[in-house]
């Protein structure tokens, strides 16, 4: 374990005694339902965020929503951690087992229980994948909007813990835009039903509450997602630029005349290269930077609009505005963004995603900052962006076997990190907090807005067994890390009391 | 006090030494922060929710954050309630005094700090008024999207802890939706910021959780608001019904049509009567239930959707389908909407609003229902909607200073909510639970879901002591109002406990 995920600033529980655990467990589940086995264990020591790993003591895979009340009411009463997983794709660590805990495998609550075309909604079960929703309801010309990058085999129950975006959310929203009501199991065993798909909920937001929460609060058992009717025309443009700076303009431009694309997207010049290499999507490779601006709507409105995002991106300074030809050339072109993370294969052996979020009029002066950490740390970087959402993804190149690369690989993924939190950004965008970001939650926030967030947590888990040393740091780590540097690009609020 | 306002089963305090509080108070604000005298705490015994009528120990008026601050911690330091008040236009009792407390008032938080076109935001403080925000960025070609009927006299701090909606939020969305970071005063005395304005918010949306918590887990002194483009066309259609239900099954298809209007308003035949005396809109007095349906955006696609929406309703029986001539008649209009509130005056000296939310496709089943009440509860009723939003606005008619009218009127009121759950809906769509509708929380959630609310309370506000008695009833309270006959038209689940 690297320094920065120090484990003496982690909660610590009293030793269970894994035999009786699994006794336990066994008069809950039915043979086949739990893995006991270092071998059967392996699979779960971690999830994208793979540079960490760690074996639960068993794996649970309930088939039913009583036998997750019953799991985590065993885990409460013998004071077992207890860490949920759906795909295990996310890419912040937020399924990484705890030493000890019961890993709650999702996987089989894989149905679509009812699909509701006339009030556009679904009622889904976590395990179902986020694409298989989609194709579900694609013949009655509906489609589940939010679409991370892994949505062929993310989980819909990982995307409301993580609150998952993807390539349309500029358009459609984020995971919590897109669920009605979630059925939640808290670690005491109730069922509590959050939401409801009216216009306001009474009491508190708890669904928004719960939405991104990261498996802290309690373990989804039952989702009812919002569906959108499928855009009767669908277009995309390529834009190219002989400077990043140049394309970050264009894209500030697009949304301040009100243009509001499905999807903007933006790949620099080492990103492009190698998505093209990889993908033959058609990329100028000569360019700095490419845009993606896909539209769809009405086709005379699509038409109008890419009209007028052409001709800002040509007063930006394009150097090439390309219309995708047809069908076939939009899911190419969109083939080549898609293939820009494994792309990077060709130019290292491993590369770490960083997610960062930054006001767009900063884009410019970030990236530029981020050429410099490069230099600085002496590691490759290449950027994808969601750039209509100011969502960065910078990917630093590295390579594991390189004894200290990885180690330097993430101490600038931090220091990106509070860069963003210094131009009055976030430390995430869509991938979550989980164990990758802990230490940069003491930049980004006050002790007395920590304080606020492990009160909340207290309330539904008072003894903190969900997913423990992930999301919220302890104060402790926040004094051992020496945060508070910067807070949302300003000083202090010098009243206030600082530790 | 009516019973279903039971004082017995409210959170009791140690009685305060008021002269104590005052000379406290005095430390903290100067003269003429403070309102001590019966003659001058007489205009805030109440707020729009009127029947129910309580003096202050006192009225704190500051002007700076800091001064929030200082009164939150010397009111948790003396253990007195404190309620917050921002225009008192509020209509579910949300800044109804508790005995003995401090009435904050942020009546004095009344400036924009800051706005931002590029960014498309405004920095406000929480007593500036709703339609000031609009009326400061019309210059910008933007305008804030909530329009709640009360936007020229509310404030923005009370919109975001109602979580406000409005005319045009099936298509903006609602407060929500709308703002982008508050800062919020702990009753401790901390200052914290939640939300920012990125894409995702790390840790657990506090923002959403804040917004519509009806003053019990904080003060808000700053809010950032997200501004709108104005549509650069806007026009309106009156539909005319012979029959509710078929106005209701026009609403169900325009939606169902995919036509998101930026209004879509339905009044029945008392309704619309009583506003065409009042502010002579030019309605078919003689139909049974009209339409407004609102559509906003480019020239082109108005007049597309409007015949799309014409079709539509004449598919669906319409009597008269008919366009506003010109902005003037649309906006006459719109002002008999407006006006079918006060217009009731015509028909009973007193109305009592009710605020529900439905499913949309339940409105035929409902309308028949309330009329069934009415007759039981020997009341007229006359029915506005936000139809497109399923969000019913019943107006009991009654007369204050005849005997037993009030107490019919809330018993029918309190009915009309357990209707709307019935049906699978929520007994508030806008109005917020406040004071009125804390009985039939207990008929809206079940036990455990009361205690997660509790518990979400108590980490913000271990003491208790913010606006008490609202909105989040005690488990006790929903014992002795003998709750949970229904929860979202279903049996409970029968393998949780109840009480």
């Amino acid at each position: 374990m690297l320094d920065t995920f120090d484990d003496r600033l982690d909660p610590t529980f009293a030793p269970v005694d894994r035999a009786a655990l699994i006794a336990r467990l066994r008069t809950i589940l039915p043979a086949g339902g739990l893995i006991t086995e270092a071998e059967g264990l392996r699979p779960y020591e971690s999830d994208g965020f793979s540079g960490y790993r760690v074996l639960p003591a068993v794996v649970a895979m309930p088939t039913q929503t009583v036998q997750v009340q019953a799991i985590l009411r065993a885990c409460s009463e013998m004071g077992v951690p207890v860490v949920a997983r759906g795909a295990g794709t996310g890419l912040s660590g937020g399924a990484l087992p705890y030493p000890g805990c019961v890993l709650l495998s999702l996987g089989k609550f894989n149905r679509i229980l009812s699909i509701d075309a006339d009030s556009r909604s679904a009622v889904v079960q976590p395990g179902v994948r986020n694409l298989a929703i989609s194709d579900a309801v694609a013949p009655l010309g509906l489609f589940y909007a939010p679409d991370p990058s892994s949505q062929l085999a993310c989980s819909i129950g990982g995307n409301v813990a993580e609150n998952a975006g993807g390539v349309h959310c500029l358009k459609y929203g984020l995971t919590v835009h897109n669920i009605l009501k979630v059925e939640m199991v808290t670690l005491a065993g109730d069922l509590v039903t959050l939401g409801g798909g009216c216009l306001d909920t009474p009491g508190f937001d708890l669904l928004a509450l719960i939405t991104g929460s990261e498996g802290l609060l309690g373990v989804i058992t039952e989702i009812t997602v919002r569906l959108t009717p499928l855009p009767s025309f669908t277009q995309v443009m390529l834009v190219a630029f002989d400077d990043v700076r140049k394309a970050g303009a264009a894209v500030a431009d697009i949304i301040a005349a009100g243009v509001i694309p499905a999807g903007l997207e933006m790949m620099d010049g080492p990103a492009l290269r190698a998505a093209e290499q990889f993908a033959h999507a058609g990329y100028p490779t000569d360019a700095e930077a490419i845009l993606l601006c896909e539209l769809d709507g009405a086709e005379a409105d699509v038409g109008e609009e890419l009209a007028r995002v052409a001709d800002l991106c040509r007063a930006a300074g394009a150097t090439e505005v390309r219309l995708a030809r047809d069908e076939a050339e939009r899911k190419t072109f969109w083939a080549g963004r898609k293939g820009a993370f494994p792309a990077m294969g060709r130019l290292a052996p491993d590369y770490y995603c960083i997610d960062g979020t930054i006001p767009r009029h900063q884009l410019p002066h970030v990236l530029s900052e981020i050429s410099r950490l490069s230099e600085v740390h002496g590691l490759l970087v290449a950027n994808v962006f969601h750039a209509g959402d100011g969502n960065l993804h910078p990917l630093i190149l590295y390579d594991a076997n390189a004894p200290g690369d990885l180690e330097r690989a993430e101490a600038m993924g931090g220091a990106i990190l509070e860069l963003c939190v210094s131009v009055g950004g976030s430390i995430t965008g869509e991938h979550g907090v989980g164990r990758e970001k802990i230490n940069q939650m003491c930049v980004q926030f006050t002790p007395d807005e920590v304080e606020a967030f492990a009160a909340i947590k207290a309330a539904f888990d008072p003894q903190g067994l969900l997913n423990p040393g992930k999301t919220i740091p302890t104060l402790a780590r926040c004094a051992e890390y020496g945060a508070m540097h910067v807070h949302r690009g300003e000083l202090p609020h010098p009243e206030l009391p600082r530790f």
